[in-house]
């Protein structure tokens, strides 16, 4: 079955965004290119979003700017399948998307893996991923811790109620002081 | 000078208390002693405590569980010269404690990292951090990562407003999946 892998930028103090939704802190760049190619080792050919994420995605990613900085993630994110959740239908406007919005969002992501593929993987889409993980639908979780304090802001799965264990199978330490860290449920 | 180290369990989403204040999920057994073995190479030979955890220190290290379980650690935390911040002065209850409670804590702070002597090490109070790392008093952070996430608490360095960054110097896993990460500010 295919493996559900969460990527999600966090800062020293558990918020996966700052005060006023602030990601732009984040240090992005070549970091975030080397652990996307984890591509290869994650083998990855489609994406989830949530709906505020996918919108910034789409914002981004077709540009002339993001194919110049970063060419093959720009192309991996225009050409992958791409799986936009949100409470209501909208017309995606960027290629290869499907909106998922029915009564059962959970339920259609299951199905999801069990389709023919090689693994799918979640950019940030705090919200979604709180519910996937209450859930138990999520099977990785790949936090890029990065150095320094926010203050403030939104925590790592902000809503989710209940305690939950993980195993941590990885780690990765990037020039910039930014770690990888990879965990499964447990 | 003398460097002031603070010591810190913390869940995967950045709580350093989970909902109603637990504190009891951190795995602080035998990891907690290897990284207090610290003690060697931090060269410590002071602690400073916020008043809330001074307490519970004071409830526990004395008793002969604590003298049966960590003999070390308890010794340690006996014996070594304390340091008690609070609002109001208090009537400490345990042996070698002095209380920290005029109106320039943290200048009082400063002065006590100036005194001949090793590096000083706090162990978690948070409140007293927030403040010490705003006022640029704190040396190096060392934070216990646990791998599970609490969904709710009190957030590391709760109340500090503004972003900070840090240089990472260190990380050590424990066979727990405990990652002890340690950075200084930048």
């Amino acid at each position: 079955m295919r493996k559900l892998i969460l990527f999600m930028n966090m800062s020293l103090d558990g918020y996966v965004a700052g005060p006023g939704g602030d990601i732009m802190a984040f240090h992005n760049g070549g970091d975030d290119f080397e652990a996307f190619s984890a591509e290869g080792s994650n083998q990855v050919d489609a994406i989830l979003l949530g709906h505020t994420t996918y919108e910034m995605m789409k914002a981004y990613w077709p540009t002339p700017e993001a194919a110049a900085s970063s060419p093959e993630i720009a192309r991996f994110m225009n050409e992958r399948p791409k799986y936009a959740v949100s409470h209501q239908p909208f017309e995606p406007g960027w290629q290869h998307v499907t909106v998922i919005s029915g009564d059962d969002v959970i339920g259609d992501i299951r199905k999801l893996k069990t389709q023919p593929g090689q693994n799918i993987m979640i950019f940030g889409s705090n919200n979604l991923c709180a519910s996937l993980v209450a859930a138990g639908v999520l099977d990785e979780l790949q936090i890029m811790l990065n150095p320094f304090v926010f203050g403030g802001g939104t925590s790592l799965f902000e809503g989710l109620c209940n305690k939950m264990d993980f195993r941590l199978v990885n780690t990765q330490q990037f020039p910039s002081g930014n770690l990888l860290l990879s965990y499964v449920p447990k």
